[in-house]
């Protein structure tokens, strides 16, 4: 399936979840059993190329592609979950949102070593999400090799911020 | 993979959200992937037993199983969120928590037809959340057929409140 055939399946939503804002919606994607397993394979090459062995899923919407190809390449799966979601001891890291700031964390027991996670999500926009859990892989000793995600909003500058850590999208589009 | 084996990768958190209260921690099943693997085939198996043509799969750890056993199906994978988060046009139910109440929706459009639908969950407790996603398929002109979970809390009676739809648990236990 190609790129332009998925992207129609990412439904544009303006002025969600505030105006100005134009949501991507991926519901129509995951509707699609077909066009859902060919992203999913597609995102699963990107990773063996850099040779991850862990993947760490972004909650809530990263988790759908990152259980589906956790399954596909029979790859451990971390959770990095909003604060106060995950029931054990946990590393934390804040970031800056338009307004306010959020946090995520991971488990502190999550790696064994210094695992190569990928890091998966659906959407790269200003990357601040992606680029907190690539300190929270390193601060737990493990290496984000990775940052793969069905569509990158190129002009908000995600990729800059995850630094060294590469980016991998299928789709890329304009905010 | 037995069930024991399974069982035991299932944490349990004592106190956790709240003082009294158990959580099942699936974390370290996520990161064993032979034992994910072996659950997303096992739930898959009692899915297409029913002859169910799409998944709805319950915010945010129904995701987890959601995405694997669609992608591994091939099967429409449609999400059941919080009130909010769907940035389209839904349907809401609203259901009874031991303090105060919470909701659920689905996209409006989410089915074309009568399709029958399995509810895909980590873990069935009291059933308010399952059975609101019950609801919201049939209010939608589909079919429930059958809500599939890791782990059912058996003496809280989620399999009651569900009431025509069966449940199909890989481990039961108690809270």
């Amino acid at each position: 399936m190609d790129a332009k055939t998925i992207s129609k399946l990412v439904r544009k939503v303006p002025d969600y979840p505030q105006p100005g804002v134009v949501f991507r919606d991926i519901t129509p994607l995951l509707a699609d059993a077909d066009a859902f397993a060919d992203v999913v394979e597609a995102m699963s090459t990107r990773i063996e190329a850099h040779h991850a062995r862990a993947l760490v899923a972004l909650e809530a919407r990263g988790f759908l592609f990152g259980a589906a190809i956790a399954s596909r390449l029979q790859m451990p799966l971390h959770l990095a979950r909003k604060p106060g979601k995950l029931p054990c001891e946990t590393v934390r890291r804040s970031y800056a949102l338009e307004y306010g700031e959020d946090g995520l964390e991971l488990h502190a027991d999550a790696f064994a070593g210094d695992t190569r996670c990928a890091i998966v999500d659906d959407v790269l926009a200003t990357g601040g999400t992606a680029a907190a859990a690539a300190e929270l892989i390193s601060a737990l000793g493990a290496k984000p090799v990775c940052c793969v995600v069905l569509l990158e909003l190129e002009s908000l500058g995600g990729r800059k911020r995850l630094g060294e850590v590469p980016v991998e999208s299928l789709l890329i589009d304009e905010p």
